[in-house]
């Protein structure tokens, strides 16, 4: 893509509002837009990273049996007060509204009460079990107090799977397999060795869940980090005992702060429970179905992979997650060689890479820019550049390394 | 993907209150759920065809020049104020909610308010355009009567495209191309031939618009179709001599029910005066910049296909938009020949099919589930089928021819 097309536009200085580093560094370099306090919108380079961190989680969710549907925004009343759920006293952060037709709806907190209604009409028998179904959709939390820029929004995309079970045995098989794909999704996002299961406080039908927490000074939660074996616990659980239980000397432990940014919840039959959904097992018994729930917020992980990578000058993305892999950087473009050389460059690539080929910007600006965008490699075409040699320069590291055109285009395509 | 492993089932009945076609057969064969009237989930085969739709809206629209974005669902209600739209009087159909931080909000309806808003913080000059904006989106909107089925919803999934040019010209040209791709993405979708450029009655800014029609009882709408030119006029302007500027003989013309598919609106500087999107041109003059708006609605494109492609016994998908090329059918997993077969196909074909797996099902259930979920070919294998003999049947047609399980796999890789 030609950066002379591209609508958005990098600028010096984010909203006067805006305190996260993740919103601001995002809002600077073109990849999102501030509607309002909690609420963003994605923009050309914004959505490309969605798609990728998208793409690696449903690779891994249908890798793992999932299956993907799009549940409503707006919910059905009747289906959440049979849960209790309704009620503002149990939930308390709600956008509600009413029906011209006559009623209220509310928009979608979490889909555990939708897709369990459904299922309900699709399970019947032992034979109709197991099945996984996730999705992702917008959430809506009416927050009191947003904050954390994209990771923590009033209106933010989320990845939910659900998995129904016939037996607790069969349920623990599932979560450990989901509890694996979570640990792959977040090492292919980047975030690999600071990311660490962690345990914390369960809920209703089991004593622990399991969080999945990335180390980083921007988090809001307090984890307790047992270096060598990769795991972690979260403080609210410190005086729990589940230090023994796991065999940890707690005492060893290392206090960090950390950004939530997955989470698996045991639901036991709560849900089913009460709404209905049962299964005749062998002998001819209705059994209520076991639940859990498997949280990944898409936005909230792009929001933690530029605090936890970025750097003074800007964002770093993983490749796996970048808008592009390559930044063309068009030096002189006014200067018909190097134009020519980094067009035909574009060209054999089929267009895929982000290519500045911006006239009237000064060098230095073109540099300041693909630092603030963050993409992996810039491919640098100046007035000394020529087919044989050209500087590609890693965003990370800032090493440069001098490629021929030709290994540049077999390097990439 | 194994028949036996997807979660839902075909069922005989609809629900009594769903009296569309549409929806009833989307229900029927598992593909939606109806939440409450007006809002449906999409279901693992119901998501693939509102993906396989997305792609080709999305090919194109891309082909023109197109930027994808995501905006929000949660509005601003003082961008709405700016141009008067926020007010119930002018727009009757918001879902308006309130905010526990303090002040209100709506679900957008559509999306020019808030685009035209982040464009003014990228567009300054006419160096920066002309540009092109668009989303797949759910829209709200407060009907007072949903009907229709997935056709007219109260949350339903759109593309939207804004177009910003400098000049009419640039306008019109853009304007022109977008009508070409419109017509390109319906007979992508299956419905070429029965889908016409309509002239509809234009708003403020022009005195017509062009609305995509497709030909259907059950459309809403009135259309007199040239059939010649393969155009058409909507009811609604019939008696404003848009037959003479046409050079057309409005008595020649054919009545008949229509579904709008698409639509394009020329906005001129309506939103660009309000909301502050001027640029400046070659001499340093503030100019307004001119807009257009650019509709296809997703779900509703879905429905219309059913509409006009079902047949007495259910679905019949286009290739291009059926969740899987092919459906197949073991007829007697019970038999270990038989079984081996199917599986040896499924399994060279990596998956890339419904294949009905089931066991305890009889032949003629599997066959009347597979007319009603539509996938457009039937590979079967039964007793009689060999390695050089497997019969293939076309869903539209019912016609079969036997191929090779070589062919097959050779066909559908």
């Amino acid at each position: 893509m030609k950066q002379s097309q591209l609508f958005t536009k990098t600028r010096k200085e984010a909203p006067a509002d805006e305190v996260s580093k993740n919103a601001q560094l995002l809002i600077r370099a073109g990849y999102v837009h501030k509607e309002m306090a909690g609420v963003y919108s994605y923009l050309p380079l914004g959505l490309k990273v969605i798609d990728n961190l998208k793409n690696i989680v449903r690779e891994e969710m249908n890798n793992i049996g999932g299956q993907e549907i799009s549940l409503t925004a707006l919910q059905n009343k009747e289906t959440w007060e049979r849960t209790g759920r309704w009620n503002d006293a149990v939930v308390d952060n709600w956008f509600k509204t009413e029906f011209k037709s006559g009623g209220e709806t509310g928009l979608g907190i979490t889909h555990e009460e939708p897709l369990t209604a459904i299922m309900a009409e699709y399970i019947q028998s032992y034979r109709d079990l197991p099945k996984y179904a996730y999705q992702f959709q917008t959430k809506f939390r009416n927050e009191l107090r947003a904050k954390s820029g994209i990771m923590r929004g009033k209106e933010f995309l989320m990845k939910d799977l659900y998995s129904f079970s016939r037996t607790d045995t069969e349920h623990a098989e599932f979560y450990e397999k989901a509890s694996e794909a979570y640990m792959k999704v977040f090492a292919r996002a980047g975030l690999g060795g600071i990311t660490m299961k962690t345990f914390a406080s369960g809920g209703i039908f089991s004593e622990f869940s399991d969080e999945f927490q990335t180390i980083s000074d921007a988090g809001e939660d307090t984890v307790f980090v047992d270096t060598e074996k990769g795991i972690s616990i979260n403080q609210e659980v410190m005086e729990s005992g589940i230090g023994e239980k796991l065999g940890i000397d707690t005492s060893k432990l290392i206090e960090k702060k950390s950004i939530e940014v997955g989470n698996i919840f045991n639901l036991g039959t709560k849900f089913s429970d009460k709404l209905d959904l049962n299964y005749k097992d062998e002998k001819g018994e209705q059994i209520p179905v076991i639940m859990g729930s498997y949280g990944i917020g898409i936005t909230r992980l792009m929001g933690t992979i530029v605090e936890v990578l970025s750097d003074e000058k800007g964002i770093v993305w993983p490749e796996s997650v970048a808008p592009f892999r390559a930044h063309l950087l068009c030096l002189s473009p006014e200067e018909q060689t190097v134009k020519s050389l980094a067009d035909d460059i574009y060209k054999e690539l089929d267009g895929a890479v982000l290519y500045d080929d911006r006239e009237g910007v000064r060098a230095g600006e073109k540099f300041a820019d693909a630092d603030l965008i963050g993409i992996p490699y810039q491919i640098i075409v100046g007035k000394k550049s020529h087919q044989d040699a050209v500087e590609v320069k890693n965003r990370q590291t800032g090493k440069t390394v001098v490629k021929s055109m030709t290994e540049i285009i077999e390097w990439l395509s």
